[in-house]
């Protein structure tokens, strides 16, 4: 049976009707827009679930369930605890959304979902366990334990992006110093970038950014693909700092494959080739079979394909 | 039915008879002696397990199985894959248990059998899910999800020991550098007490510890509950590097319980009453519910305790 996946991002929300292979058939999209009530926002959802079923020729009776992936914390039971993005707190989105359709509603954190994705239709497709690390403007995470989400015991774990790598480290947003996040995070590569080119007027990296407001992590890579020394050294910073986390999970929860995700993996092999090289000596058990790292297949996708099969 | 649990320790071998309450109703040892093969050294483990069936009226028949915890790398085949305190690599400890007696002979390593105990029988006895954390010499720790011990994909996890704390901090014996070890373990209290005590003279904790080589994880907490202001530092900087530790799996796990045991855990109130109001504040969603910290109430009885309970 087909089902629905909707992936509600910050600009928009794309919804998916995804059959029994995992593939997104038809995909639609609605915008995100704060100024609404969540049940405003949560009708405009519907309606675009109607026209993709419409589109589809099928009806409510031919779907087995409607999944979504918000980015934030979804209780048990349906209930949107906290949802930054679209101003969410307490919002009963099962509840609210089966005003619309009597199907089973499901909801997880967006890397959770993403997770899930990746390990039944993705690059760990096959393995029963998996963390799934999305890098992008934060740093998220996904983790699936005997190819289950692990959703913690109250919905706040998976935040590996504030996990504390330098006590007395840079100050992050969430109060606390030296989180993972801001060494990591697409934000942290720009942040360091524009130091660098601050302080060496002379790189190649400068030139590349004459406008420091507008360097960006792509930025940073392309010129440490170069070979420009001040970029050379933020990417080697960034590699090493992440290959640290990486082994730090391992050591923790050793999971079968480590997989990433998020803007950022989108540099492919310039990002796992070093990271390869590096995060075993950080495993505490290195001369024993560790972890793989691997970057997602499923890209976009994950987020409506995941949340589709939310179970 | 009664089971046979045995805790494999650097001394001495614990071997325990435990009831269907997971109570000891009788127990014994052999001492820990690398200079025995594998053979000779299960051979007087198989013995000491014989006298407790003769002593208690009760044959192999009685006996549902036989575990061990055992302080090193256990795969899910009985092979022991590491035990330094025992000099064994690869040894196929279930096949030569069998040897001797017909029953399933089960084994892991000793933080995670604890883990186990603890959630069956302790502290955490309830609770699906729950980090254990032993701090003494080093500092090891067992994950129990959704009941049972997560053993990992590789048999490598549950090393909290050596997640990395603090880029370029303090060098460890695993040949990394800033592991939560290096900060927390007794061997840190002593080594940061040392420090302390050279640098004031005039301390207490000078003169708590003469001889500055006996100087002990105790010395240094009982001079911090006196008020010794050279003490005290080294008692918050523990507190407060355990606190970010604890934080750190919650916002990776989020498990119900995080469980404090191990020799360091004895110091009871002085240790969690600080700890409870510090580790709050380094969780990513402090204002939701998180997990509690409390301490082990089994002691040395969970590694017996534990092992018994393997299935």
């Amino acid at each position: 049976m087909k089902r629905i996946g909707i992936d509600v991002g910050g600009t928009g929300i794309q919804i998916g009707l995804v059959d029994e292979t995992f593939r997104i058939v038809e995909e639609d999209s609605v915008p995100t827009r704060t100024d609404l009530t969540f049940e405003q926002q949560i009708s405009q959802m519907a309606s675009c679930v109607d026209r993709l079923l419409k589109k589809n020729g099928l009806q409510e009776k031919d779907v087995a369930s409607i999944g979504a992936g918000i980015p934030g914390i979804a209780a048990e039971d349906g209930v949107v605890v906290k949802c930054t993005n679209m101003g969410w707190e307490h919002v009963p989105f099962r509840q609210e959304f089966q005003k619309h359709f009597h199907l089973p509603i499901l909801i997880d954190n967006d890397a959770n979902v993403a997770a899930l994705a990746e390990s039944v239709a993705g690059v760990s497709a096959g393995t029963s366990s998996s963390v799934f690390i999305t890098i992008g403007t934060g740093i998220g995470s996904g983790i699936i334990i005997n190819g289950k989400i692990w959703k913690g015991a109250h919905g706040i774990g998976g935040e590996l992006g504030h996990v504390i790598m330098n006590l007395d480290g840079v100050p992050c947003t969430c109060g606390n110093r030296g989180c993972l996040e801001r060494y990591c995070a697409a934000t942290a590569v720009i942040r360091m970038g524009r130091e660098a080119a601050m302080t060496h007027p002379e790189s190649l990296l400068h030139q590349y950014s004459k406008n420091l407001d507008k360097i960006t992590a792509k930025t940073v890579f392309e010129a440490a693909k170069t070979g420009d020394q001040a970029a050379l050294v933020v990417y080697h910073n960034f590699i090493n700092y992440l290959a640290q986390a990486i082994a730090s999970v391992i050591n923790l929860l050793d999971p079968e494959i480590i997989v990433l995700g998020g803007g950022v993996s989108k540099a492919g092999d310039f990002l796992l080739d070093p990271l390869k090289k590096t995060y075993r000596k950080y495993v505490l058990f290195r001369d024993l079979p560790v972890p793989e790292i691997k970057i997602a297949t499923l890209g976009s996708e994950a987020g409506i394909i995941g949340a589709a099969m939310l179970t």
